[in-house]
């Protein structure tokens, strides 16, 4: 087993350059942290690239043939995105598979979402709720970044999630008669109108603008929630939550 | 109109005071910060004791009657809890009135959820859903956190929120036949198995621990939201919103 103990190795500096996107676009390597995501990481084989623990931490179930390295407290103060991270890590291999655009029945669809939190919770909603993907248009903040792996609590290893520029997804789902709908506050239907279907995939939008028009007049139709308060919106994480179920049935 | 410049001067300590729970619990009072919230604030009449300007910032409108102070960038900076406050913020009074209990019809119930994101979301969707009031059990993180107000975006100006044990809470639902439902994992109906709901309350409960089971014995029936992905929860603020408008239809 290899052991790195101090945080002026190269390979530390590696590691590190995965807080950017940038690095972990060039290498098409991410870092998940904590002891839920390295075991959500495990359980889907090949996607584990290397196990990184603490001395004293215990290894993990799955990571049989896994590489492995250990090293000190203070490396992983260095590559970890928390304060206090928890003694486990793993870099992981992006795997950005579209090939379930042919064959799924319900996707979402997202339109330069640019809160991290809200990305992670939709993407975790969205394996709740079954869906066969996620699909990341123009604008969407970065899959991989440590607030996004945080939230969405392991279902970036659930299913499959992709970067596709949405028309083309669109009309994909399209032509194999998938009903698309998109989500606005003006010119739509309330969703309760539209009655929960066998496949379907929803496009939600942006936090301040919401999905672009050269998208919404693309859909079937487009669906709101009514605001029944004096509320003005909804968060958009809520919103999908409520019409991903809803669609769902 | 006051000017205050020096951030020694003990006005400002007594306003930087209202960033710890046990001062706004003392006086009564919370702060907004933000052209947002301020706006919701005033609004609603009598709630903003003290309107805290910027040199430069134009007078929001809704502030006649108002006591207004000048403050400098300085004092500001001091007070707010953002990095880059905008420029204008309100002390408002806290408003806990329960009186609602006894002629509304559709309420939300919160067990000792602790996220501050999660409970402004929540506070925000319940007014989104129309409901008449939130009640705040034992153990939640307080509603007038800096984050929570951020996260409801107004939302605490809009319906009535209160702290009150629930169990007394839920005994005076019952007596007037509104059927309280809890949310659970485990020996709990799927949602959609319930209709809409003319009057309903629901129960919310703590990120990791769920409703306690003290309270889901006294329910009318709990409900839980099937999980047809491999995600081992959903967030508690999306559940809220899933069954709040489904109960409301």
């Amino acid at each position: 087993m290899r052991q790195i103990t101090s945080t002026q190795n190269p390979q530390v500096k590696a590691w590190k350059k995965l807080q950017t996107r940038k690095y972990r676009q060039q290498s098409g390597q991410f870092l998940v942290e904590g002891h839920h995501l390295v075991e959500e990481a495990l359980k889907q084989a090949g996607r584990v690239e290397e196990l990184l623990l603490v001395e004293g931490q215990p290894v993990p179930a799955g990571s049989a043939g896994v590489a492995l390295t250990q090293i000190s407290p203070e490396v992983m103060k260095a590559i970890a995105d928390t304060e206090t991270p928890q003694g486990v890590a793993a870099i992981c291999k992006m795997q950005e598979e579209a090939t379930v655009l042919a064959s799924g029945q319900r996707f979402l669809l997202l339109d330069a979402v640019q809160d991290p939190g809200n990305l992670g919770t939709m993407i975790r909603t969205a394996d709740a709720a079954g869906l066969d993907g996620v699909i990341l248009g123009e604008g969407c903040v970065d899959p991989y970044n440590p607030k996004v792996l945080r939230s969405a609590q392991g279902s970036h290893f659930h299913l499959p999630l992709w970067h596709q520029p949405l028309p083309e997804a669109m009309a994909a789902l399209a032509r194999r008669g998938v009903p698309v709908f998109g989500s606005a506050l003006r010119k739509a239907v309330p969703f309760q109108q539209i009655q929960a279907q066998p496949g379907f995939a929803l496009i939600m939008g942006n936090e301040g603008s919401g999905v672009s028009d050269a998208l919404l007049d693309q859909t079937q139709s487009n669906l709101f929630i009514p605001l029944y308060g004096q509320s003005e919106s909804l968060n958009v994480a809520i919103a999908a939550g409520i019409l991903l179920y809803h669609l769902r049935g």
